[in-house]
């Protein structure tokens, strides 16, 4: 029977060379590299350009861009002074217009731009590490339509279950909210949601958890290309001038509801979190004043997240928020964020009535770098007492 | 408090415009834009270009290239004739250069190569409207790990589960094979299963299935990117030098035995499909020989299924697979294909042995437009009596 199985397999690689005939064809050159010094070459095959340059994420580059340099053989090439451990997004630039790498198809998609990614690691302990697959064990990531009663519809979510969810094992819930442009899909592409909390759990480092990644635009059902309404262009604003039946603050139960009856969680406020980004920070804002008694641990990520002195209500929700005594208010944010000052007057309100909260300030500004940084410190935080 | 949640709604718009600090700019123009009547534009902005042109899939279009014309703004531009309903795939290139559409995020990966994609429908009974996203119950879609003893490894497969997968109602499971440079994505993405299940489902053409999209190259975990080896530049030979502990093959029923232990899975044979494309449809064979008390359908897409005269076990695993009384076997190929000479062998040898088999032959080659269709085919000849 072995030699049988051999045979076909030899049968199958016979044909293999050639077995799905293809539009394009393998790149003539090996795009990006990435050397042992960190260093990265960057190669175009780009006979006829008259000037090609890669532009990217890279912090220690002046100007995040650098010129290429055209070989007799028509690449351009370019490589990097070492960079520091970090997942980078670039593009290339081709006589002024921006193209996707061809030879790298690797892509996260933001909003409706493409860029390339890669990732660069020196020891196990850094953050590039953090962020790839490593020879641990894997959680599952779904993607998930559940019913929302509230908004009328049926929605499209992102479930990221832990290595351990197999068998009667129940597990806390962090609930990831995605910011203005985002989609159920941003969290776990841009993110690197899956592989942070595989690598934190696999290091002990993190509680096993659920994570739920859910739309967070109530006129949206799905991410783009996934719903009814087509393979549109990508637009954080184009839903945004439709009327919602409910936001999604006053809908979010519905997710929490579907999540506690579908999987096998832990049905109570010490075991559910919240957090996220941007306009994600603003719906954890609200649905932390909405709702006080069914999460524990908050995280406000460059948060989009306003103190609302005129509304009569505000005081009032946020009195009973902190008597019901969270186990984290958490605020995060960077040196160079746009949203620093709204931020400010949030900190300012909490010490004034005396709220307690946790703040954590870097560098950077309004970027997936800080979020991925902010989703691997808060999961630390959370779930640690029972 | 719903004023309160309407002028968070307002702030988080306020700042909308700018929320995600992005490498990329919107693109300048639209592309593609599927025109009422089926044709389709193109727009690439590239105002140094010498030579711009789109390349596709397209049956209808001499070469299957466009040359596209410059305008005044610096954008090329042409409009293809009425395209047939379709999913098409497609790429631009510039001064020789294979790019993809800037102005597009639906892309596909093929082995290393990203096409961009889009779809024409012009009714609701068309493959167009059969492979886009429509107002229906949607399953959910998962990447899911396992482990396969027999290999030795945690591997990674896609499980698609009917909508009405919520309850306690069990399902038939098909397993579904890629071929040849294939991952366990390959159907999802390229082969729009859940599309295409979701759609026939909801039609009532299809009864509702579990569909099993496992990784069929035993020396890899998962796709590229999403196990330890990194993110390297995908390539279909790149683990066939490497020994396996055991063959697609042989290490299927690990695959089975997950999946029944782990779903709510018809745990009989009436209730099992198998179907490949190419290498996958070889895998299929092998797989209908070593056990045929386990499958009762048996879908072969282009399928590398040789003839094995000269193992002597052969004739022994066909008479067995025969008297077991399979409801169905199937063979699917298109008259360009370059395995249709192997595909006339096998059934060649079925007709001389008097083994009944169904046969279906369309036109085109060996691509995945034929295999969504092979697809759309096997899935409403199955399970459909109990």
């Amino acid at each position: 029977m072995k030699r049988i199985v051999l045979m076909l397999l030899c049968c199958a690689m016979a044909v293999g060379g050639y077995a799905q005939q293809q539009l394009g064809q393998r790149s003539r050159v090996k795009s990006p590299v990435v050397n042992a010094d960190g260093s990265v070459t960057f190669n175009v095959y780009a006979p006829s350009a008259q000037q090609v340059s890669v532009s990217g994420d890279f912090e220690e580059i002046r100007g995040r861009r650098l010129e290429m340099t055209k070989q007799e053989n028509g690449v351009w090439t370019v490589t990097t002074q070492p960079l520091r451990p970090e997942l980078y997004s670039y593009s290339i630039s081709v006589d002024g217009v921006r193209f996707i790498d061809p030879a790298n198809s690797y892509v996260n998609r933001d909003i409706s731009t493409l860029s390339n990614i890669f990732i660069v690691t020196r020891s196990s302990d850094d953050k590039g590490h953090l962020y790839q697959v490593n020879n641990v064990p894997h959680g599952t990531l779904a993607r998930v339509w559940y019913d929302s009663p509230t908004l009328g519809t049926q929605r499209r979510m992102t479930v990221y279950l832990p290595p351990a969810y197999d068998g009667n094992r129940r597990f806390p819930v962090l609930y990831l909210l995605h910011g203005h442009g985002g989609d159920e899909t941003s969290w776990g592409d841009l993110g690197r949601t899956s592989q942070i909390m595989d690598n934190l759990i696999a290091e002990g480092k993190a509680q096993p958890m659920i994570v739920v990644m859910p739309n967070g635009n109530p006129t949206c059902d799905a991410a783009p290309g996934w719903w009814h309404e087509g393979m549109y262009t990508p637009d954080g604003n184009a839903f945004r001038r439709r009327g919602a039946k409910a936001s999604m603050e006053e809908s979010f139960m519905d997710i929490v509801n579907f999540v506690d009856s579908h999987y096998r969680t832990i049905k109570k406020r010490s075991a559910r979190a919240v957090s996220g980004l941007s306009m994600g920070g603003g719906h954890t804002f609200g649905i932390a004043r909405l709702y006080p008694d069914i999460f524990d641990y908050y995280g406000l990520q460059s948060a989009a997240a306003q103190v609302r002195l005129d509304d009569a209500q505000f005081d009032t929700q946020m009195s009973r928020l902190f008597a019901s005594k969270p186990r984290l208010f958490w605020i995060a944010i960077g040196k160079d964020d746009f949203l620093m000052r709204m931020n400010n007057e949030l900190r300012d309100y909490l010490d004034e009535k005396g709220y307690p909260y946790e703040y954590y300030e870097n560098d950077g500004g309004h970027i997936w770098r800080n979020w991925r940084i902010y989703l691997t410190l808060f999961a630390q935080k959370i779930f640690t007492v029972n």
